[in-house]
């Protein structure tokens, strides 16, 4: 149920916009649908797309133009108050916009959609709701994984002490922890909705990770030496790209 | 062997700092042994300790003070061009002076060896050797490995690009290249001489993912959140301690 606040602010909007933890917004949007206005344009801020375009497939929302979207954009605050004006500035936003929607109407709905986020400095990429799960589960969840397990795998330790992790933690731990330090809700959410790509993504890695293990354990300094000679030039191409505010 | 420019620049002089990547710090050591002046204090700023204090433990270098060093500083950048003036600023550097060196003149050279970092704004700690070795395989060699890899994993995937992966790194992605752009030579070497420790930290570490893993498996999604709660407080404990600038 939706409390009559909510139902006084949709019933005239043109747009929509749900912004709660992944596993909600179903919910959220089959609770407002009855009171959209015929035409208005539904869309989410959710960091998992697949899931909730199977929501904004309901028959109850065939009168408006349910468009699935995600800012990438965001630090590990949350919240309104954890918003600021440059925040989509030279970001991507992705929509995944239904496929069986091939209406010209609709597809206006995403052109309009797509210049709403343009008009705070985002870039838009159209995206398959797949396709984005995929994606996302390797640029953003199972990172956020990794540095949630390992800042949790440090402060068990019983032979270095919390305090040393934190006073020494300059030296790589640190860029771990900013991620670790998100909203609990949020992140449950996403590995909850987005399990298969996730558990696909983390095969991956702990298949490569004991690579390396193994790598170390022989002493296969050459191994060791080409793997890490590699991956600079994704960091070059992250830069290159702008994504990294602090060069 | 070493040059006559190096043999020049030690002789003469009261501080020789080793600053080459870790395997070779024990040789430089040997070859600049013979050249050095009685008395004088020689130091290094390797990220491991006990290889080192075992070479610096040769007879030939019991008439100076060697004292193994490292200042817990640094960016993804090497080489003398990645310095500058605040590098060490608010930093801490740790000193893990000989056992078995326990006459005044050498406690005289560890405090004044503490004083010459200070005077770079470094706050100074002193540690065993093996203990430094496993603190810093679980702050910053881990971090380094994990992030290496994960950066790996990605570059290898058949259905998102690289040029997606750049994208939209800025949703955790980019956290971790950070660090696996940092210089090869040296990784490699940390990881060859620091083996038992990393290996170690490993096991926990993957230990625990495959508990998350688990948990994402079966939609556990209690031990998800309180999981994810819990490592909001390391983060906390890093920003209060003035170990990250950018907050």
């Amino acid at each position: 149920h939706v409390t009559g606040d909510i139902v006084e602010a949709v019933r005239d909007a043109d747009l929509v916009v749900i912004a709660t933890p992944v596993l909600s917004i179903g919910e959220v949007a089959a609770a407002v649908a009855p009171h959209l206005k015929p035409g208005a344009t539904l869309t989410d801020v959710g960091s998992t797309k697949a899931t909730i375009a199977e929501a904004f497939r309901a028959p109850e929302l065939a009168k408006v133009f349910p468009i699935p979207g995600h800012p990438i954009a965001g630090t590990e605050q949350s919240g309104p108050d954890a918003g600021f004006a440059e925040l989509f500035e030279g970001r991507w936003t992705i929509l995944t916009p239904l496929a069986e929607r091939e209406d010209e109407a609709y597809a206006a709905a995403v052109a309009k959609l797509s210049a709403f986020w343009r008009s705070f400095g985002a870039q838009v990429e159209l995206m398959e709701e797949k396709h984005h799960d995929l994606v996302l589960a390797v640029v953003s969840h199972l990172p956020h994984l990794i540095a949630y397990t390992i800042v949790g795998s440090a402060a068990d330790l019983e032979n270095v002490t919390e305090n040393e992790v934190i006073k020494y933690s300059a030296s790589g731990f640190r860029d771990f922890t900013r991620i670790a330090a998100s909203d609990p809700t949020m992140w449950r959410d996403i590995f909850v909705a987005n399990k298969d790509a996730v558990l696909e993504m983390l095969g991956r890695f702990t298949e490569d990770l004991q690579a390396m293990s193994r790598a170390i354990r022989w002493g296969d300094a050459d191994t060791l030496h080409a793997h890490f000679t590699r991956t600079r030039a994704i960091r070059r191409g992250i830069v290159a790209a702008g994504q990294e505010r602090s060069e």
